[in-house]
């Protein structure tokens, strides 16, 4: 019996197996002692749900259970019964119990009661063994794993951009310096300055802030491809939706003019969020009711009209609201918010750039749905977004979510070599820089458009969390980058 | 006829569309002219086969062909064709051509000859535009997709570890620094050294050498997880077998001890190969030739006994040698090879750390097959593997391949805590820097395994490239971050 595989809590949740015997392994997170029997509450991850141990104490003798606490973890063997309490359909009689690892209540961080999510933060290495972030984290997965699917179902192939990049073209942030230089001892050249020659790569290389650009060297290939990787952003933003390193995912496609590529976006946030409604339902009841409880301590004016489940239903049910940034400006303009002086940056032209106020305001006091914004005034977007022929926008795209803001961006891309190159040296980038990505509109050049995707804002909307750091395993934030 | 949405030429040449009028966009790789008839070979990146346009001459007017050179970007609509020439089964009859993007044949680097590996790497925006790229990059998204696939219908979870990290416990090897201090005007401490309190993260922090550790944490809550994301060694390595920067898969799983892991290893393995021989066989069947071709430039000897679809299919169907590091030593010791001295290291005591030439041996002479080598001295491995009852070696194995050696390292992990905190203490680790590391033991322990796979390796195996830098789209090494 001892040697028994190890089968699955999810596996004995779902399927009927009453009679069996199995073994099961997890950590303890709660345990009822009475003198005829013990209860305790097992979970191995795999389900947000534990397996109730019913174990009687006169057969094991009390020494065993009182090695046993919250956080412990045991191998048990026994039957699959049914159960005669309510929570739960079956139940695992113990006819084994073998402790592999305690924890000693006195030490143990995570005992059986409410935690805050800023002290779970700080034992980030153990807060996968809670309800919500085991929850999360398996969300977190399936979402991953649509995306790939939703790709690859679809012919594109996944690009890996380079994370070490030599040139700073996109401009988006900040960005962090990669070196192995010997900080205490830089060589100088001979105009004293530092010879970064003798860096690794002989130049100045940092962290990409985005794969796009070489990403569309593979769309001009390959047709249809998309990045998933991290990418970083040396921005000194504490804020509940900024991470100093995040995953995005930005596909690149030939041959895709601006509403293609909004198709193709909106398409693919109800795929993830129709996959999850189908795939991972125990943990977003679980996430709904979590949430549910977090709304009672806030304001009336301040609760959402809507559930969890609600919000991701409406979305996959409902078409976007897809309008024009001059559209979206009149109707700023004109709103009771801008009269009433409500806004913090008052509307009062074209031109003007959107604040998150703003696309809050749009997404959820005026259509009260997913919106996507196009056809930017050119000065206030990239110099890879191709121009309208007024002359004065662009074809970029934000789609805007419901408590979340932007959640995707993209454009189609300039690709005209004359207009690209006057863009290029109109925002001062070095030719040196980018004349690769110049070449792909020299050679056999063609429309193209992409997005990119913040993974992280996406489960910020999945599992109706709050904050930022509490989607990501591990959170890197200005000061924080511990484990 | 002008909005006929595009086709894709993997779709075309796959089901039996003769008769349909289609348009199909894509890069020429090859045009042909004669007086009465214009072949144009279209490639579109879907697949590594052509379409084949026929145009007539006379129809569309001679001025267009002008234009229309090796690289430029076609728009092409007409009827899908039986074909007359012996290439191809269908052929597409042009009705209406339009050049999206031009490629001037003085500049365009990627004319229709052969161009050499090292000329390639040269220009990475453009060789996506190559058979042998365009088939590798395939391979090796669908090598991404089946990793991802294996581990999901398994019910691991897909685990996000930090790249930026503050710990250099690991010690793989020399790490790149990462950080947003002027370098030019380094802040001081009290001490006169470098005030990293004022870094970005207010500390020494570097990029991942590997997820390990922190895949580890989530094992113990969520029982079985994987890691695939980018690692990074600033090694001066200038081989076949290195970049600075490259993609590793990670799993960790709670349970598993050695046996276990070794038997999930294998079986990643052909179920990635077999991956690639049911969805990738014309890509394959490209490289594969691809590979003859090359194999004749080499002298007799060093030409592979199989082809490369043949050493594919034997990976799928034999068991890896498993053997222990003692008995691999024996064989060493004993070979005619060790006796004749044609080790550049010669084998002469246990405890010896195997170089890349013995691993060979045995893969390549001794076995003729993938072997796996554990139970290794425990000097010459990581902190954090298991001590086997000996007392003197580890519960390490590592997985080795014809052609490529080390293909993956892993272990069953220490899970006693005073054992592990000895070795972190011998070792000179600070415990300040793995306090997290060490809590996994101290609270609910269990016995867990795990292993690393290099990503390009695998692609390196299977696609028979000999150079690392072309199996990944843009390589990272010691003086090369261009793109």
């Amino acid at each position: 019996m001892k040697d028994l595989k190890r089968t699955k809590i999810k596996h004995l949740l779902q399927e009927n197996e009453v009679g069996q015997t199995v073994n099961i392994k997890g950590w303890v997170r709660t345990k009822r002692d009475s003198k005829n029997v013990v209860f305790i509450a097992l979970n191995d991850g795999s389900v947000i749900h534990n397996m109730q141990v019913v174990a009687d104490p006169n057969r094991f003798g009390e020494e065993l259970f009182k090695s046993i606490h919250t956080g412990a973890c045991l191998s048990v063997t026994g039957e699959i019964t049914p159960s005669q309490g309510s929570g739960q359909k079956v139940e695992l009689a113990a006819a084994q119990i073998e402790v592999l690892g305690t924890a000693d209540p006195e030490q143990y961080p995570l005992q059986p009661k409410k935690h805050s999510l800023e002290f779970l933060r700080e034992i980030a290495h153990l807060r996968p063994r809670t309800n919500t972030f085991s929850a999360i984290l398996r969300v977190r997965h399936a979402m991953a794993y649509a995306v790939h699917k939703f790709f690859n179902d679809k012919g594109f192939f996944y690009l890996h951009t380079p994370i070490i990049t030599g040139s700073d073209a996109e401009g988006a942030g900040e960005m962090f310096r990669v070196t192995t230089l010997d900080l205490h001892n830089l060589p100088k050249n001979e105009q004293g300055g530092i010879d970064f020659t003798q860096d690794f790569f002989e130049k100045e290389t940092n962290l990409t802030v985005s794969g796009q650009l070489e990403g569309e060297l593979g769309a001009m290939a390959l047709s249809e491809i998309y990045t998933f990787g991290p990418t970083f952003r040396a921005e000194n933003s504490n804020t509940t939706r900024h991470l100093a390193e995040f995953w995005m995912i930005e596909p690149e496609m030939a041959f895709y003019d601006i509403n293609d590529n909004m198709d193709l976006a909106e398409e693919m946030l109800k795929y993830l969020v129709q996959y999850a409604l189908d795939n991972c339902m125990e943990d977003l009841e679980f996430l709904n009711q979590r949430a549910l409880e977090e709304e009672k301590n806030k304001k009336q004016e301040e609760r959402s009209e809507m559930s969890l489940l609600e919000r991701l239903r409406f979305v996959v049910e409902n078409d976007f609201q897809r309008l024009t940034y001059t559209e979206a400006i009149d109707i700023l303009k004109n709103s009771n918010h801008n009269k009433k002086k409500k806004f913090q940056f008052l509307i009062e032209a074209w031109g003007a750039d959107l604040q998150s106020e703003h696309e809050r305001y749009l997404v959820e006091k005026h259509f009260k749905k997913p919106v996507i914004l196009t056809n930017y005034p050119k000065e206030i977007k990239s110099f890879y977004m191709r121009e309208n022929e007024d002359g004065k926008t662009v074809a970029a795209m934000d789609i805007l979510f419901p408590g979340i803001g932007e959640i995707v961006g993209g454009s189609q891309r300039e690709e005209r070599y004359e207009k690209l190159k006057q863009r290029v040296q109109e925002i001062g980038i070095k030719e040196e820089q980018v004349w690769w990505y110049l070449d792909t509109r020299k050679f056999g050049t063609a429309p193209h458009s992409g997005f990119g995707l913040g993974f992280e804002r996406m489960i910020l909307f999945i599992t109706g969390m709050g904050n930022i750091r509490d989607v990501i395993p591990f959170p890197r934030t200005p000061g924080n980058a511990e484990f």
